[in-house]
């Protein structure tokens, strides 16, 4: 970690003037065992900040949140885990209203400056009579000390709960980001989505937070992928309410490049973990592509290789394939050529000049053997890099994803289609 | 079957004037036990026509059966399987020419009348050694009979060779088409490829068989994915001598829509094959695609149905899953609107304007639970329509994929790399 960041408690509610809250209302699983309703909230204005899905499938509370966001006056954030709320029709933009509704009468706030978030089954209406009468115990329990807690009440088919929190100096000021993230799998099993919310009561423009969000998202969540789904609900919310009492930080300033470091950082150590806590994942796999004649042409090698099942199952099986690597760089479409290809697992040698290296086989081996290790693709082309971070493919992953009947099948006995 | 064709034996031997012969040299195993070498003859001069992958590395004999056929005189075709020949540089080059050279010898041709195919392990050495002198008893060998050895020379990771031969009349004359093919992965397992040959008495100008050669590949072998991979060494190669003594097909005349229909039912039941033949696949299933605005945007949508990890693991599993079936829909950037999709499994409504239909959900579960079903989408835009074949995604395939180190391990003790 860069030595500038000092890595603190709390999540999103680590940051000065946030409070947030989480209840069980047995949406994730009858029996109400599990959280999976949570609010953040800031207790003055803020700006925000957000990127939600670009597939024209869309949620409900996707197109709901995007609407609030435009109005720039959000404050607070509802999610659920359990039903995502998609294919849900009018009815479920009733019940992503009804949510931001029922949350703004309780905290005396518009509706627009609710930002509603679901991740859950698709296609199936949400219970909406087991999450609006906990609304106002929502609102009752919101306090500074309970960050975790909304971590915990997003995750679906998670193994864990994932947040980062970290502090730093803007100026002589102590300034704080807190994160929490929900993936595991881009998409889920029964579930659908990556859900991250970030706080900071760091004081900026509304300007200066979208640039950053919008570049730092590019950063970190556009560079990841565990099956290559893209969800109809993925949303990244920011929140800033300058509370660290700090002057405001503007545009191009250096107080400005330190805040979008603090943010790529916190952004990065998120999505990392939701590769690491991608489904039934066993590898953690950085592809780095070097050398591309531009831009698009690193990133489209680094997807074509992040996402290819064939590269994945040999990943799986702890298999040093150059060979399966090199094949997915050739179907890119990017300009590349064979001869100039050279591949490096862990910095060692595996193609150069796209034949077969000297490296020893059983030193690659080991290599793809770790539960951790880096592809480097030199394309030898000219000066774009573009950096994706991916994991491999396990036969646990399709078994896990063979059937999500049985859920649909309670939710036709429970009425609810 | 169309009752216009009727089914002979025989596969690329079947149509006049083409001899052919396999032997076993131990390129796919030591012991030399299976066929992995074969070669098909024109007895008398003929027009060809090709097509081969887009991927950018290309194996060395794509890149020589490529130059080849821009020749027009091929007249006859060695392919081996067990190594691809891919990622061999200049090596690769050189035994590919090799292999022309010493076929044209024996067959008194020159090395430009030959098509050379490779499909195996990449980035390995060809054992030449085995190959170079089997070439002359394989000329020796050449029959009408040995058609079907072709197809078992050929195979990989394929459970089974496979090949199709029909008869039809045009204009009072009886002609013949043959084939076969390989697969079993878009690329299988330590191996690579699909490969198919094509030979036929039909007598056409070459520009008739170029142009109905594209566009039947489009409509067949193209239409595909079992893991949307895509090989090096993909290459269909058809040879027609004429031989059935039929007046010569011109373009846009009844008797080429003839041969047409009957080159398309022929590619088109090769490519099934393929699909029914992938790595560890237990379903076949049919994505339809109807009422796009364009043709590209059906083909979009096609594609990542066909190719989402997510939906094809749900199949896997006979889930009747359209939350994910829609939500490929909703990434594959064709212009929808989520509010018009309509889903139908086997004609049976699964969703219905975005939501869930009404059809009771085991009847739904009873047809994803066939081995065989079709998924019909209904974009309600326009009036374009696009089909492709696909699988389901097993946890087994990711098991057969996840090692071929022990094939590396051994190439290493054999001297070859």
């Amino acid at each position: 970690m860069d030595p500038q960041f000092t890595k603190i408690k709390g999540g999103v509610g680590a940051p000065l003037g946030f409070l947030t809250s989480a209840v069980s209302c047995g949406i994730k699983n009858p029996d109400a065992t599990r959280l999976d309703l949570a609010l953040i909230l800031s207790e003055s204005p803020c700006v925000s900040a957000g990127t939600f899905t670009t597939n024209r499938v869309k949620a409900a509370p996707v197109k709901l949140s995007h609407a609030h966001l435009r109005r720039g006056e959000l404050r607070a954030i509802i999610a659920n885990s359990g039903n995502a709320n998609a294919c849900t029709g009018v009815v479920g933009i009733r019940d992503a209203k009804i949510m931001c509704q029922t949350v703004a009468k309780e905290l005396q706030l518009n509706a627009s400056q609710i930002g509603v978030c679901s991740t859950g089954v698709i296609g199936l209406p949400m219970p909406m009579s087991r999450i609006e009468p906990r609304i106002s115990e929502l609102v009752q329990k919101l306090s500074p000390k309970n960050g975790s807690d909304v971590a915990a009440a997003i995750i679906t088919s998670d193994t864990h709960p994932k947040e980062v929190a970290i502090s730093f100096d803007i100026d002589g000021h102590k300034v704080r980001i807190g994160g929490c993230v929900k993936g595991a799998g881009m998409i889920s099993p029964s579930m659908a989505t990556m859900l991250c919310f970030i706080t900071t009561d760091a004081h900026l423009t509304s300007e200066c937070l979208r640039k950053a969000t919008l570049e730092m998202v590019e950063d970190s969540f556009n560079r990841i992928t565990i099956d290559g789904d893209m969800s109809t609900n993925d949303t990244v919310l920011v929140l800033a309410n300058g509370r660290s009492g700090m002057p405001v930080i503007r545009r191009n300033s250096q107080a400005c490049k330190i805040f979008r470091a603090a943010l790529r950082h916190v952004m990065l150590e998120l999505a990392k973990a939701v590769v690491r806590d991608g489904e039934r994942v066993t590898k953690f796999v950085t592809v780095d592509v070097k050398g591309a004649r531009t831009y698009l042409d690193a990133k489209k090698v680094a997807e074509a290789v992040s996402k290819s099942a064939l590269v994945k199952s040999s990943w799986n099986g702890g298999d040093p394939n150059w060979g399966r690597i090199i094949h997915a760089v050739g179907y890119s479409r990017a300009r590349i050529r064979e001869e100039l290809v050279d591949i490096y697992l862990n910095g060692k040698a595996a193609c150069l000049g796209g034949l077969q290296a000297t490296t020893p086989m059983d030193e690659l081996r080991s290599i793809a053997a770790k539960p951790e290790f880096t592809v480097e693709i030199h394309l030898n082309q000219g000066e774009a890099n573009y950096t994706m971070y991916t994991s491999d493919l396990s036969p646990e992953y399709i078994d896990f994803n063979r059937s999500e009947y049985a859920y649909w099948k309670q939710a036709r006995k429970d009425g609810l289609i």
